[in-house]
């Protein structure tokens, strides 16, 4: 299943994406949401992230072929920052140029867990229960903020500005990761292209692991970090990420 | 004024302080709350954190004292991370001892800043008016998680456990930090006495600084930092965060 947010006619609501209509539900999408019985055109509603997380974990050195590449070596645990709330964007939004920066912007595709149920010290084997669905994210980075200061890298900052973790299109409840690749491209260029299963950390893990430190809600979100190919925007470039099955998340910058 | 949230006869509230009574109010705390005309004895309720924040930042080396002990540069920007939202802690309640770590755990007293107004590029001078009130809070640390891996510092998994953020007991929302100071009491001894007025970056700096980059709501929450005197807890121990004019946070760790 495909679920979306959307605001039409002045109201927010959600529902399933059955072709190119949305089935209206109403309730906790969480906890056996109830279809109202309402169709609306996908075309007329204006796409929102498709949850509310509270909170927004994003991985970093989460991909083999980047670590590689980079010479970072296999991390021990997860190594996680947050996604300041504020940053939260949705699917054909604009991107926001900083105004008080005017170094480089990466973009970074990438596969988001949303989870459905509260995680605390989960089990391996049941955090796939944990874990409501998948979404796509853009984990936007102030790429000379994370390191101007050589005594504390500002992740939260570099992360977290206005427009910065664009989130959707939809979630998809039936997918699976370590089967899929996701690809990001920039101006219709393709600029990354790369096996989910190359994490060393897998959704199901992530959950698991972070669970045993911090508390997870239903709609809280985990970007699982990037591999390579994440590069700086140009104002006025669009950026698609793209995972079959799930979709493609299209935003552009400034 | 001093602002509290409780929970009594199994619903939750919140109201002004008024000698050994609260003021029950309804309504937004942020926007005009009106008292409803019930009194009740703070001794029937339960302390609830003061707020109920959307995101929680903490400031690491904003003391000057603290820097110049431990050979850290003056910070050219306030150097902020995201304190869990699990984390979050209430007066009188336990700090829990993790499970899933057993090195040590600091205790850190430090001010806090509640943003009353949503704050994004707030000029020094409109930064006052987006500070609601200022309350007390522990951020507590696992310690040697900080820089277990060599190549990320792991603030968000030190600082977010469950429990690892006491707020409160109150809101003032009457009170000038640069005249007072913060002491924290461990088992009774005093280990942390230090004037807020040495921070590097006010609270309206704060505000003033960070909303150039990260958008902060009502009811967020910014963590001044600690100065020195940060020490690890033994269980049992009680923590008291003192400041003259807001209160005692006091918490057990265990």
């Amino acid at each position: 299943m495909q679920w979306m947010r959307f605001s039409h006619a002045g109201a927010t609501g959600f529902g399933r994406l059955a072709g190119d209509q949305v089935q209206v539900h109403r309730g906790n999408l969480f906890d056996q949401p109830e279809p109202t019985g309402q169709m609306l055109p996908v075309a007329d509603c204006q796409w929102l992230p498709p949850c509310q997380p509270g909170q927004m974990l994003g991985l970093w050195n989460n991909f083999r072929a980047a670590a590689e590449k980079n010479g970072w070596a296999t991390p021990a645990d997860p190594l996680y920052f947050v996604k300041a709330i504020g940053s939260l964007n949705a699917h054909g939004r604009a991107i926001p140029v900083p105004a008080a920066y005017d170094g480089r912007v990466l973009y970074e595709g990438e596969l988001a867990v949303v989870i459905g149920r509260t995680a605390q010290a989960v089990s391996l084997a049941d955090a796939p229960a944990h874990i409501f669905g998948y979404t796509l994210a853009n984990d936007v980075t102030a790429l000379e903020l994370l390191n101007r200061d050589p005594s504390f890298p500002q992740w939260t900052r570099a992360k977290g500005m206005p427009g910065f973790c664009p989130l959707g299109p939809v979630i998809q409840t039936d997918f699976d990761p370590s089967a899929a690749s996701l690809r990001t491209l920039v101006g219709g260029r393709e600029r990354q292209n790369y096996a989910l299963a190359d994490m060393f950390f897998s959704p199901a893990e992530l959950v698991h692991r972070i669970s045993q430190d911090i508390t997870l809600q239903p709609g809280d979100v985990i970007l699982c970090g990037t591999s390579l190919g994440a590069m700086p925007m140009k104002p006025g470039t669009e950026v698609q990420v793209v995972v079959e099955g799930i979709g493609t998340l299209a935003n552009t910058y400034g």
